[in-house]
C-alpha cells in the first residue's frame, strides 16, 4: 500500500534490501514509480545488515524491514532518512519487541501474527500529515485516508483479532511495557548466542553486529547433522526448528510470547546432542 | 479486485445497482474501465429488484449483489449474462443460505461475517479459466492468480477464521446442507412476512417479489412509533432491530445462525406492542 499511496511515476523510493520481504516490497514499488537500492546484503545470502548505504538524491520515502525472520538479522537502529523523505518500516516480525523512537517514522506496518495477535490483521501506524498527502486516485479500500477517516471501520473490522491484540497489549503493559520486553528478549536471545559462540558444534549464521533477537539462525556446517539435530529436537518436544529452505540449518524463533525456559530447554537439547548423550 | 483483475480501459463492465454495495462496487470499477448500469432501483430507495434490465453490447462481466442488507431485498435468480461475459456476485450477505447453480457464475465473493464465520475473511470462488485470464499487471497481493497458485497461502492466512468457517461448514452439513438451510430460511422469513402482511401496524418496506430472506425491513409508517417499538423490543431482549439510517424503521436480520424461535419472540413482541399489551 505504501507505493500505491505515496509513489508516483516521476518519484524515487529508497529500499534497504536485507531479505526476502524487502525484495518483495521493492518489486511491488516498481509498479508505481522508480526505486533505488540503498544497500543489499544479497551477496552473502542476507546474513548481515549492511553498514555502507547510499540514498538517492531526493527519495519520496526510505523503506526498511526491521527484522528478517529467514536470515536471523535485525536492524540495531533506524536507517538515515534524507530531508523531505519519510521513513517506512515493515516491522512485522519485531514490532513491540523493543521501544522505538516513533517520531523518526512516517509509516510502520506489521502483520499481527508474530508479536501482536492472530494472523489476519495488519497494524498500521501512520503520521497524520501523510494521510492527507497520499495519492487521491487509489481504490478506496487501499487508501490510508479511507481507513483513517473511518477510524479503521470502513469495512467490517476483524473484531476477534483486534480484541486479542488488545489482550496482548494489556499483557505487555503488565510485564512492564516495551522496555521490559526489550530486556527479556535480549536476555533470551543473548543466552542462545552465547552458547552458539562458545559451542563447538553449532554456530550462528548471522554476522555478530546484525543478529536478530527474534530469530536465531544456526547450523552445524553439515546438512546431514542439521537434519539429525532437528529430528532429535522435535522428538524432545522442540518443534519448528527447521530453518527456511533458502538458508537451511536451524532457526529458533523467540517472539515476545516465547518463554525464557524454552531457551533453556533448547540449549540443554543442543548440549546433549553435541556431547552425544542422546 | 474484480475490475482490477478483469477490466481494462477499453472494456465495459455491467452492474445491477440495487443498493449501497453495488453503488460502491460500480464506483471502484470506474477507476479501471467503462461501466454500464443494467438497472437501478435507486428511484424508490432500492426497495425492489428491477425486472427491466438492459445489458451493454459486449460487457467483460456482469456484477450483482445477491442480497441487499440495508434495503431488505434479494435476487430470486441470477441475472442474464451475455455471451462472452461472466457473472460476478457479491454474495456477502446470503452465501450458503440457499443452493445456487455455481456453473452460472464466474466469480462469487463473500465477506465471512454474515453466514460463514468471523469478520476478517473473504471467501472467493472463481472459475479456473478466469484465474489464467486475469490482468497480469496487478499488485501481487491483489491478483487472483497469486492466491490460486499458492493455495490461498501466499501470505499468512487468517487461520483462526478459516478454522471457524470449517466448523460452520460442518454444522451446515449436519443440518442437511444448503437445501435444508434454504427451507429453514424460507420458513423463518416467511413467518415474519406473513405477520407483516396481515398486521395492521407494521408493514414490509420491500416489494413482495424482491423480499430478502436474510434481512426483513419494516416500518410502522410513523418514525416516532418506530422508535418506541425499537426501545420496547430492545428492552425485551430483541437487540439490533434499528434499521440502517438511510431507510429508517426496523430491520430483522435472520442469517443462517439465527434460530427459528427468535422469529417467534419477535412476532410475539410485535403483537404485544401492537395491541398495547406492553
Amino acid at each position: 500500500m505504501t507505493p500505491m499511496n505515496f509513489l508516483t511515476q516521476e518519484e524515487t523510493a529508497d529500499y534497504l534490501v536485507t531479505g526476502s520481504w524487502s525484495k518483495k516490497a521493492i518489486a511491488e514499488a516498481k509498479r508505481f514509480g522508480k526505486t533505488h537500492v540503498v544497500c543489499t546484503s544479497e551477496d552473502r545470502n542476507f546474513c548481515y545488515i549492511p553498514a555502507e548505504r547510499k540514498n538517492s538524491s531526493n527519495p519520496a520515502y526510505v523503506h526498511f524491514t526491521s527484522n528478517n525472520t529467514i536470515y536471523g538479522t535485525q536492524f540495531r537502529s533506524e536507517p538515515e532518512t534524507p530531508d523531505g523523505a519519510f521513513l517506512v518500516c515493515d516491522a512485522s516480525s519485531d514490532i513491540f519487541s523493543r521501544p522505538i523512537d516513533i517520531a523518526k517514522y512516517g509509516i510502520v506496518y506489521a502483520g499481527a501474527q508474530k508479536n501482536l495477535g492472530p494472523s489476519g490483521i495488519t497494524l498500521v501506524i501512520i503520521r497524520r500529515d501523510l494521510i492527507e498527502r497520499g495519492n487521491p486516485d487509489v481504490p478506496t479500500m487501499l487508501s490510508y485516508r479511507t481507513h483513517a477517516e473511518k477510524d479503521s471501520m470502513f469495512n467490517t473490522p476483524p473484531a476477534f483479532g483486534i480484541y486479542l491484540m488488545g489482550l496482548v497489549f494489556k499483557w505487555l503493559k503488565q510485564l512492564g511495557g516495551l522496555e521490559a520486553m526489550a530486556e527479556r528478549n535480549a536476555e533470551k536471545a543473548g543466552r542462545l548466542y552465547a552458547y552458539l559462540d562458545d559451542g563447538s558444534l553449532f554456530r550462528s549464521t548471522a554476522d555478530a553486529d546484525s543478529r536478530s533477537l527474534m530469530n536465531v539462525t544456526f547450523v552445524t556446517g553439515d546438512a546431514e547433522k542439521d537434519k539429525q539435530f532437528i529430528a532429535f529436537a522435535t522428538n524432545e518436544g522442540l518443534d519448528g526448528l527447521k530453518g527456511h529452505r533458502s538458508v537451511g540449518g536451524m532457526r529458533a524463533s523467540m517472539y515476545n510470547a516465547f518463554p525464557a525456559d524454552g531457551v533453556d530447554a533448547l540449549i540443554d537439547a543442543m548440549q546433549r546432542f553435541e556431547t552425544g548423550c542422546v
